[in-house]
This record gives C-alpha cells, structure tokens and sequence, in this order.
C-alpha cells in the first residue's frame, strides 16, 4: 500500500471526496513526476535530442503540473474546491498531450514507459474528477 | 530590469503573446512564491498558530501553483495553450483566497506585505489571461 | 517494478553508479516526499497543531531537499559528482531529524508512517553515498 | 525592496544570522531560479541544441537546488544549521558550473544573462555561508 493511502487512513479529517480515489491520484502523479523527470534526463541523453525538444518540454511542463497538484489536493485546503478541479483538468490535458508524443517515439523504451505512466495519471485524475462533480 | 524580462528579450523565438505582459507575471509569480514560503514561515512562528492554519495551506497551495505556473508559462511549450490557461485561472482563485485571508491577518505585517503580493500576482495573471483570449 | 528502475534499465547512457542503488534511491525520495507532504497536512488538521510545528517545519524542509535531490541525481549531469554528494548528505541529514521528530508523534499514525518512510529515504540515500565513495 | 526583505523585517522571532544576508541570499535564489528556467527554455530554442545540452541539464539542477534551498534558509528550522550549511554550499558549486557554462555560450545574450544571475547567487550564498560560520 502506498503512502498515501496508509496516510489519508489515518487522517482525523473527514474529506468530501473518496480517499481511495484521492490515494489513486497523488499516487499516479507521484509515479508521472518520476516517469517525466526520469524520461527529460533520457531524452537529452539521445543523439537525435532535436528531434526530442517537445517531449523534453512537455515532460518539464508535466513535472510542474503534476507535482504541484498532488500537493494541493494532499493538503485538502477548505476554501475553493474550484482550485483543486482547475489543476485536475489541466493535469488531465498536459498528460494526454505528453502521453502522445511519448507514444510518437514509443520505439525509445524510456518514451514507452514514460507514455504507460502519464496514460495512468490521465486516467486517475478524470477519476477523481468525476468523483467530486 | 528583472531577469524574466531581460531573457525574453534576449530569445531566438517569437511568442504569441507579448513579451511585456509575460515578463510581468513571471515577475509577479516569483515574488508570490517569495512571499508566501515567507509568510508560511511566519506563520508558523506566531504564538497564535491555531488561528494561522488555513493561512499556512493557503500559502502552501499558493507556492505550488504559482512556481509552477511561472515554469509552465515561461517555457511557453507549443502545444496547448489551454494548460497554460487554467494554470493561471488557478492562480488567480488561490492568490485571491490567499490574499482575502491575509488581509484578514493584515495586523500582522508579515500577512499585511503577503496580500499585497497576492494581489500584484493575481492581477498580473488577469492582465496575461486577457491578452490571450 | 518502479518507473525509475524501469527507465534507468532503458538508457542509452552508461552511469558511474549502480543502477540498482540509483533507482532504490530515486524511488525512497519520491515516497518520502510524497509521506512528508501528507504528514504536514495531516499535522495541520490536529488539534493540538501547536506541538506539532517542528514537524510541520521538518517535513516542508524534507519535501523540498527530496524532491530537488531526487531530480538532480535523476538527470546525472556529469559535471560536479561533489554536488549531488552534498544533496544526499542534506537528504540524510534531514530524514534524521524528520525521522526523530516524526518518532516522538508515533502514537499518531500519520507520524508513525512518515517515519518508517524518513528511515527508509535515509538508508537509500546511504547505500548510494557509500557507493559513489 | 524585496517581499523577502519585508517579511524578515516583520518576523517575531529572532534569527542566528543577520536578517540582510539571509534575505540578500534568498532574493538571489529566487532570482537565479528565475533567470535558470528562462535560460533553459530558450536553449531548448536553439538551432544548435545539441551543444546546448549540458548547459540545459546545469540549468535544471540549479533550479531545483536554489528554489529548494530558497524554502528550506527562508523557513529556519531550527533543529540543523548543517543542513543549511550543505544546501548553500551544493548552491555555491551548481552556480558555479552553471554560471561558467553559461559564461562559454555568452554571445547567446539569454546565457550572458543567466551566467550574471548566477555569479550573483553564488556570492550571495558565500556570503550567508561565511557570516553563520
């Protein structure tokens, strides 16, 4: 069980979402910040890196995103569930498009990975998503 | 002259959005992460603390949007500019939270110079959103 | 198998290090980040919050040296191996002192949790130091 | 003057270190975590990204170590200075690759700017490092 979810368990709050949909998510932005930092480092490390610079950028972007809203919605701020939504769809956008163009060079085993691990946040944030409408 | 606007000035691309507004909210950005990783740290040295507590999440959520958003925008990544879009919609509704609950501290001087770095960023967010729409 | 180890598998580059211990690493860093954020903001929904602010304190400063180590020793920019030293003596050192303060908090499970993941970061963070010696 | 400056100057707590280093230290961090990110997206820009990757990959690192040092001195947990100490010298030696780096690509006006930007924070945490020996 990841830390997350054996966290949120403990929690002497009470959430207005899923806890285990809330562990889902920051757990698959935690897993795509890795992927995204892991596959920017690779991609600078091919001889072809030019033909690289939109999955480099894309994968910096995805980073920002991804780990600054597993952190806000893990803090559960009561003020603006608009907020944590706000950063969810845009979770959901930056990783779809990171996802297709890792997909493009899905040949690189680094850019394979790194497509499996932003499919996932993907998905689990639209989870999530759908889950507080 | 800050260094955002200095480097800008200073690239081989052209952007669609100019170059002027961007550097002022990349400016307004960095700041606001100065002043609430600040804030935050005051807050948490106040003998009060218990009546700081959505001032502290506030402040946390407000450096994680905001240092992301500066990352994203800056690296102005060609592909969907509705990402950079609700990155700094988000911005604008938690500089507002943010700075709405700092000015209700403003006694404190330490909230009272946070809000104002609310508000500036929050604006200067406003003013790039409505040059890109 | 974590995205890490996955992707150090899929280089083009040869490292200087185990990819093993590498991998170990950057996976215990990200968990440990991913456990001091939840345990600040399980930390700032309790009640008596003010005997807590050391650790609220502890665990903003270990998400910040994790997460930056975690991205740095990540990317093997091969220039200074002295600087990335530096940053996993600092990783040592603070998931001690969270750790410890965690520890003193064990009854709250929130804690007990982030402490177990502190000793872990610690130990990877080790076994790559003793490695690279 | 800076948000950084203001807040130290408002604090009700006491600090080990003269108030105008530390906050000369963190509006330098913040700074160059500024000017590294610009420069990093515009060599990303550059027709001749390939000799541009080390530059990119320094760039990288010092954001993630100045932006987390910036939180960790502005927060001044007091548990151990030493941690302190080894992120302001892991600053010290990644300003000074980066800023040497940059200075070798200074016809490019973006890295002339960004090699400034970084000397400056390497001074300015020198500076910090010497005046808390």
């Amino acid at each position: 069980m990841s830390y997350a979810r054996q966290m949120l368990d403990t929690y002497s709050r009470t959430f207005n979402v899923d806890a285990g949909l809330l562990a889902a998510a920051i757990d698959a932005l935690s897993d795509c910040v890795q992927a995204c930092n892991a596959d920017n480092a690779a991609d600078l490390s091919e001889p072809n890196v030019t033909e690289m610079i939109t999955c480099i950028r894309l994968c910096l972007d995805c980073v920002d995103i991804c780990a600054a809203t597993a952190g806000v919605i893990g803090r559960q701020t009561d003020y603006d569930a608009n907020v944590a939504r706000l950063l969810l769809v845009a979770c959901v956008a930056v990783c779809k498009s990171c996802g297709d163009e890792c997909e493009r060079h899905a040949h690189m085993p680094h850019c394979r990975v790194c497509a499996e691990a932003c499919r996932r946040c993907e998905q689990a944030c639209r989870d999530l998503l759908d889950a507080t409408k």
